[in-house]
């Protein structure tokens, strides 16, 4: 009889830090398309747009002017989908019907002056005030009282939502700890209670020993497709050390932290030749004012698009009503990734 | 000082079902759109396409000829996700490197011969065929000793990923209790085992007390936008007395809950007056041979549409790393599908 084979067979991973499981597929890779195809990354963009609310000194939609910033620029946005003067309250009828006011701050982060840079084709320097900047808006958002659990992400790419191409990300900042950190909190907690170790620590140890699924490494930083990645090329930049919030990272790590997020935004655009789209952001600690010894915080990006620059993966139908179900494996992803250059196709000499 | 109110404050909803909360942001509103625009439903059909896989007589990918049917058409997916067939096995690292093999069925339904008709135009009498047909196909499948959960769900439009118009839905059966159903298992035996009802009877009287989320009914089954509802045009399809699965339903139930069905999907058509696209599915209890009290079937619709045709909500960045957020209430949207007619509005006699 055969053997069973990730590599070929149909199976369930699990992903440890959520408690969830994911369908693999890998038989199904061979499938023909036939579906709707995206418009993806066909701008040709200017490096000063003046129709954009994000380039220095234009008007925002709310009559602001943007100052004429040179590196990186911050600013509560317009229409926050948290604000922090929420009347306090609880609507509850039985268990079944509850609601509870919540408050908190939206952020928007630009991340370079220039409208047509983003993070793959700016330069280390570039993206290291990008760090410090989401540093220091973490530090401010958490000495607010109402604040709980502070989330930073981007989305890159019209296909993800992203109404406005100028490089920027977003800071969510509010009351409850959302439900995906929320399943992380849970699962490292318990983990680390009994372990002592983070479970990225141990898991970053196994990656070790298999070499499978590292797309590359840095000093202080490992890139990795993780082993229950959902996206087909989903991936996950680990700190080596166990640090709960990115305020806790050195100089150095700043520096490398930034070197990382670089070369993976860059081996994405690389991978189809193409500006990638996704969605990423970064997990950590509550901003509750505890240590979280079990927190290890990591960057996650989520990037939609799956055989070519034009055929996306949906997450629909099964996955919406069930579970996430994914085709080729993680470890081909990671291979393909891992072959690709950290110099961004735009600026390769031939 | 204001008093919190559902209708104007930012707050968080819990979904009883899951055990998970939504963000719901109803000042937010007012925001203009300046992102992607979809093209939905601009395409004309033809009653038969002779390069459609799934018309009747035509040639599959596989070689396979489509009978002549009539009526509906059921037959196992050429690239399924699941199979039958897969060598069984495990593989596990540790407690964070954890996979198992995964046996299943993928099964594709035809809901009507016709190329260029959705439930939303057919007749109430043939989408009863296509409801009696899942009710024969969950009986075949679940006398398969691999398979413990069936899920039958239906994407429909090219921006759900959906590859051919023709109308159709799927069927994936499996070995595991995917994630979804996982949750709602759990949370409905729990509070089975201390009430002795279902959520969702319990439920539907607490909607019967307000009449704020209700969008119609008929003797046997209430459509509601749910009070946890995540997608701006979701909604619920729930029969009145608690049924762990579909083959649970009488003669009289299969017709006015294929009733209910046809008139959601028109007044879907009819709200932006275009093919709606959505995802939409039943949850019901595991094929497991268990009775399951606590399971109180229910069918949902999960449509991306928000304030057009052609705007979209994106569940991008926050909702994928932080959860769901929504800008409109439930109760907007149901006051909005409640004013419409459930007759298509191509059927209309002006
Ligand atoms: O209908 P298809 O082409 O088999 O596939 C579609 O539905 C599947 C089940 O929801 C998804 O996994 C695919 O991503 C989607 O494109
Ligand atoms: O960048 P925007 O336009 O504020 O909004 C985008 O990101 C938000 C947060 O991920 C999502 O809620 C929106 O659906 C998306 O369009």
């Amino acid at each position: 009889m055969t053997q069973f084979d990730l590599k070929d067979h149909s199976h369930r991973r699990y992903n440890p830090l959520t408690g969830e499981w994911i369908q693999v597929s890998p038989h199904r890779s061979k499938r023909p398309w036939q579906g709707q195809v995206e418009k993806t990354g066909t701008q040709t963009l200017v490096a000063f747009d003046p129709t954009c609310y994000l380039c220095p000194g234009n008007v925002r939609a709310n009559g602001e002017v943007n100052p004429a910033y040179t590196s990186t620029y911050a600013f509560t946005n317009d229409f926050a989908a948290l604000v922090d003067d929420v009347p306090t309250g609880e609507f509850r009828d039985s268990e079944l019907l509850i609601a509870k006011s919540e408050a908190g701050v939206c952020r928007v982060i630009c991340f370079s002056p220039r409208h047509d840079l983003t993070v793959a084709e700016m330069d280390t320097a570039g993206i290291r005030s990008v760090v410090d900047l989401w540093i220091e808006e973490y530090t401010t958002l958490s000495k607010n009282k109402n604040i709980e659990y502070i989330q930073i992400f981007e989305n890159k790419g019209a296909v993800m939502g992203c109404s406005n191409p100028h490089p920027h990300g977003q800071i969510w900042a509010q009351q409850s700890i959302p439900v995906e950190p929320a399943k992380k909190q849970q699962h490292q907690f318990e983990y680390f209670k009994r372990k002592g170790t983070t479970i990225l620590s141990d898991y970053w140890n196994l990656e070790l020993k298999y070499k499978e699924r590292i797309v590359f490494e840095n000093d202080h930083f490992a890139v990795v497709v993780p082993f229950w990645a959902i996206w087909p090329f989903e991936t996950m930049i680990i700190p080596k050390r166990a640090m709960a919030r990115i305020t806790d990272m050195t100089e150095a790590e700043r520096d490398t932290f930034a070197d990382a997020y670089r070369r993976m935004a860059a081996r994405y655009d690389n991978l189809f030749e193409v500006s990638f789209p996704y969605s990423a952001g970064i997990h950590q600690a509550p901003s509750d004012g505890e240590a979280h010894a079990e927190w290890h915080w990591h960057m996650v990006f989520y990037p939609p698009l799956l055989r070519s620059a034009t055929v996306k993966k949906f997450m629909v139908g099964y996955e919406m009503l069930a579970n996430p179900q994914r085709d080729i494996t993680p470890e081909f992803s990671a291979d393909r990734l891992r072959s690709l250059s950290d110099i961004h196709f735009k600026n390769r000499v031939v």
